[in-house]
């Protein structure tokens, strides 16, 4: 499949990296078409990968991942531009983490909004669908990492949206029923509130190879 | 052990009834002696449990549990007072939960503040440890409700205080590899931030039977 990436940070190259393994076209997109992250990323990741602005990484994707940071996600969605994103697939696995006063950071947004649901009014057209911010980067598309059952959750106005989400992560490697349809976008609000607990469980263990588990 | 238990409602009765089983003496406390719902969960549990004010449960127990709810936790800790919770263990299990547009709640306080902290600022002589709120009162003291390993947290300032709530949960039924120390009560705002998550599992699943697991 061919698949878009917004940013270029640890997120981006992780699960683009991972992507690439499994098969995929991916083109990571930044700002500017020349970014040296994205660039070194490329070269080490071979001819599937390509790299471009965020707008060519958008249109390029069958599926686009939003992996900037929360603080910068409207500003570089805006950069890729409403038509680029129209009936597309958005994976939004942002956080608008806080971090000026510090660790551990807060949110820049909770409670009664949320990321995903500041993306999806401002992309009406575009079926965003709020994942994968709940883990460290290098378990989101590789479960195996961490040993056992865990869980992922989807949050997302559009059903067929979620299902092909799910049906994608299936094919990295969730099986089916860890991962859980929390509801609409405004779920997106339990997903990014589950970070502040999330930071201190990361500095009780001084590791992030850790996830959770929904036991019923 | 004694235990003072402050609430009448479905987590104060929940508790009590478990810890009269476990053979603890309880002491439920509310706004009068006289409290209906309290005269009718001491007539059907044995001569262990007893009722009277909220002073009068916070000076009975070598630990106190507040199982009032968010809004009103604070109003009833002014009615103990001060005096009466002095140098005790307070286990903190109330969640801030905003009902006011229905459900799913928001939280009234998230973020940079929480209960936790809001109770430990006013009452700075009382060890105020949070815990077990972050799932249904049946499973608070009888974890083998689900099956499996599930996790319970621990916030708070005072260390000697948590080690004493720790083995007070081992007690019932918790294993210590299941009980996380987060931190100080600042850490409350990871765990009261649950709560948005929690409640639209709650949705999802249709049931309270479940809980997070940290798999690592």
């Amino acid at each position: 499949m061919k698949i878009g990436i917004l940013g270029t940070g640890a997120v981006g190259k992780t699960i683009g990296t991972r992507l690439v393994a499994l098969g995929h076209e991916v083109k990571m997109g930044s700002r500017t078409a020349a970014n040296e992250k994205a660039m070194e990323w490329v070269k080490t990741s071979g001819k599937n990968a390509s790299t471009g602005t965020f707008a060519d990484a958008a249109s390029f994707g069958e599926i686009v991942f939003n992996c900037t940071k929360g603080e910068v996600a409207l500003d570089a969605l805006r950069l890729v531009g409403k038509e680029n994103l129209k009936n597309k697939i958005l994976i939004d696995v942002s956080n608008p983490l806080d971090f000026s006063k510090g660790f551990p950071p807060s949110l820049t947004v909770c409670n009664t909004d949320s990321m995903g649901e500041m993306i999806q009014r401002e992309f009406p057209e575009t079926k965003v669908v709020k994942s994968l911010n709940t883990m460290n980067c290098a378990i989101m598309l590789d479960p195996a990492k961490v040993a056992g059952d865990h869980s992922v959750f989807v949050s997302g106005n559009d059903k067929d949206a979620k299902e092909q989400v799910k049906k994608f992560l299936e094919s990295c490697g969730w099986k089916g029923s860890n991962i859980y349809d929390l509801g609409d976008i405004t779920s997106s609000r339990g997903v990014e509130q589950l970070l502040p607990f999330w930071v201190r469980m990361y500095g009780a263990f001084g590791h992030a190879n850790f996830n959770f588990n929904i036991v019923k």
